[in-house]
């Protein structure tokens, strides 16, 4: 099944840019996912097809209109108010902050429509109206949505099956495991007088795998303690549900 | 000042890309902020330009060299092994997540030097080596570091003097206050059966403010507790510092 993208923004030509190239552009060529990208000035007002207007109650800036963005959304998933089944995602700081856990279910399902904000934001009835999911991808501030949706495509195409060349270095990175992922090194054996750690050249797999988990618990533990709460509290969750005599 | 962002990676034609769009293009082309692309390949190994090899201890998936990354690396920044003075930031999931803070801070600066991965990872010795600071742009997993450049520049470039139409629109967004930006509306007055709420347009410059830093707090309270409650601290902590009879 063909991921489905489309992506409403006022600048449809700056797509798919970084997204044709590596494994993400030769999964578009392949046809695994596939870009539609809708403008949004096209369904702007009047011979100028203005799309914004001031903010009610004063301030700088200006907002999108309700109304034009709405047309947008209904242009796409079949022109049902409430959409083809596609989550509707509006990029934004105010949303929750994407995480794994979200890219992967995203990835799992048909596609996503992704409405990009320009100025000051977007008319909140419109959020409310077409029931838009408010996705973050951090604690910053971006000029426009269209990086922020070439982040979220990127992270969910990577994830299809076809895309990455080895499914298995999907499971043991990042966020996949609950830790940070392990440091790496290759060759060469010495580089400016640093060696790489002897136990990875041992040739003892059972090792390897010890400093490798143990090396993500601490990286985890120093960096990103609320990830290790976290990993800790799905490990005792964890071996809870197991009876101590089983295999696991 | 020119701000200067150096950006290494493999794919140096997915730049300037998304960043050749709207505000961020123009301040571009007034030379606001420069771009210089390196592509590693460049540095790579022998008649194929080897840029990777495989993980050691074994494993899936390719990791960049020390060596090759460490030239790309140095041949900016004066060719110094120290660089010249710019924050060198490798793009991973590793990282410390971005903030507006640090965002507001390497807008303040000379520029960056952005590494962008690619495979599984970087040799980690050229991390310790570059004394490289590794930033996330949250928690998933993107396929190389390329998009997550561009979102760390977008969010620089649009604090830069003369970029923005209207900088006090800066002032009032989210986490700049420390809070998430309250709800916008503009004009019409009524869509789809739902109204502006009334105080917006009450003219009342006051009730204005109170409803929208209300709006600010509740939207926070209940979206982000954890930013809630860092603000919550903040106000504390300025509330002591203040003395109660002095004018803010």
């Amino acid at each position: 099944m063909t991921f489905r993208a489309s992506v409403l923004t006022l600048f449809p030509d700056a797509f798919p840019g970084v997204l044709d190239v590596s494994i993400i552009g030769t999964a578009l060529k392949k046809g695994i996912w596939e870009l539609e990208t809708v403008d949004i000035r096209a369904f702007g007002l009047g011979k100028h097809r203005t799309v914004d207007d001031s903010p009610s109650g004063g301030g700088a800036g200006l907002v999108m209109r309700a109304d034009v963005a709405a047309a947008a959304i209904d242009s796409v998933g079949a022109g049902h108010p409430d959409g083809d089944g596609r989550p509707r995602i509006y990029l934004s700081p105010r949303g929750k902050p994407l995480t794994q856990a979200r890219v992967r279910e995203l990835a799992a399902g048909p596609g996503v429509v992704l409405l990009c904000g320009r100025f000051e934001g977007l008319d909140e009835r419109v959020i409310e109206g077409r029931a838009l999911e408010e996705v973050s991808l951090g604690d910053f501030v971006l000029a426009g949505g269209e990086v922020a949706a070439m982040t979220l495509l990127e992270a969910c195409i990577r994830l299809l099956p076809g895309v990455a060349g080895n499914e298995a270095s999907l499971e043991e990175e990042s966020f996949e495991t609950g830790l940070l992922e392990h440091p790496h090194y290759t060759r060469p054996q010495v580089w400016e007088g640093r060696e790489i750690p002897a136990v990875l050249t041992s040739g003892d797999h059972g090792k390897v795998r010890d400093w490798r988990r143990n090396q993500a618990l601490e990286l985890t533990k120093a960096r990103r303690p609320d990830l290790y709460a976290a990993s800790r509290d799905d490990a005792q969750t964890s071996a809870r549900k197991i009876p101590r005599d089983s295999k696991t």
